[in-house]
């Protein structure tokens, strides 16, 4: 794992976005007088709860994606992916928050960079059955 | 992550079936005029929603459980349990969308797949603590 | 990995604990007769729900967050911090059945342990690229 730092870091960035992403529905819930277990109730708290929700799904699709990148293709290259889908999912959260239908260009970038992480590491899996 | 090929090909097809439920999300989204951040309102795109969560939660409990079988027992045998587990998935989201009540057979072969991937996880992890 | 076994049994547990949220929520759906895909209708089977995916989103971050800090770092320092978050996360599923006011410090502490691994981790990532 030592010898995937970039991947690492990256990793890490991810997590931080999720953690920001489940905070500011917590402030969104005090902000707005939804009381757990609610998570319906005002428009601005539930775009809150389903930017949390998708960056969620998606983290769980890319980290693994990302790291199988990693190990059998590139750590940089891993690295330099994780970041454009990062930097794709601020968009899509600061977007989805001001107007849900503005949501797409973000998401839609990020669904391009998780692609290249996926048909990446599949190209380097089959590599290793190939020899 | 190169020595376990096979884990990481099941992998990337467990990122797929994750994948095809959000697609069907979004698809449901558009059939039948649920706007995001709604998650209710009709009942099919509730059941869309219900499978691709349900389908999330699962995958967060088996990814782990999958590599830490490979590291500690065998890629191959993950593969095998991993691969029940896909195809008992995709058999729970096929039947639940036809008919929620339906869901039990295709729900009940992937716990146990599961239910083998984490016994055998720990007797590999036990094993270790034992030399 | 095998390298790593503390954390792998901590991992097994959380993993353990994620699915016990689970079914703890298809106990709630027979107990107060929501039927599936419904997820509202009774405040003790909506906090069940709250609970396992309050858990789930946790988990999404924790598990990487202690591979890092285990790989990085120390496997029994790891193994420790996973511990506790896991603990902590038991206090908070327990206390928010029964009340969700009382939810807080459970949540707290298990996010003082999420971000001791994850300082650790930055820190040990941090160290591989000062060498």
């Amino acid at each position: 794992m030592t010898a995937l730092p970039y991947t690492a870091l990256v990793t890490l960035l991810i997590c931080l976005l999720l953690f920001g992403t489940a905070a500011n529905v917590g402030r969104a819930r005090g902000l707005y007088g939804i009381k757990a277990p609610a998570v319906t109730g005002h428009e601005m708290f539930e775009r809150a709860y389903r930017i949390q929700m998708n960056t969620l799904e998606s983290a769980v699709l890319v980290l693994p994606t990302l790291w199988l990148f990693a190990g059998f293709m590139s750590d940089r290259g891993a690295a330099v992916l994780g970041t454009l889908w990062l930097a794709a999912r601020i968009w899509y959260a600061i977007a989805y928050q001001g107007n849900p239908k503005k949501r797409g260009t973000g998401f839609g970038l990020s669904m391009l960079a998780f692609g290249a992480l996926g048909l990446g590491a599949l190209w380097g899996v089959v590599q290793v059955f190939m020899q």
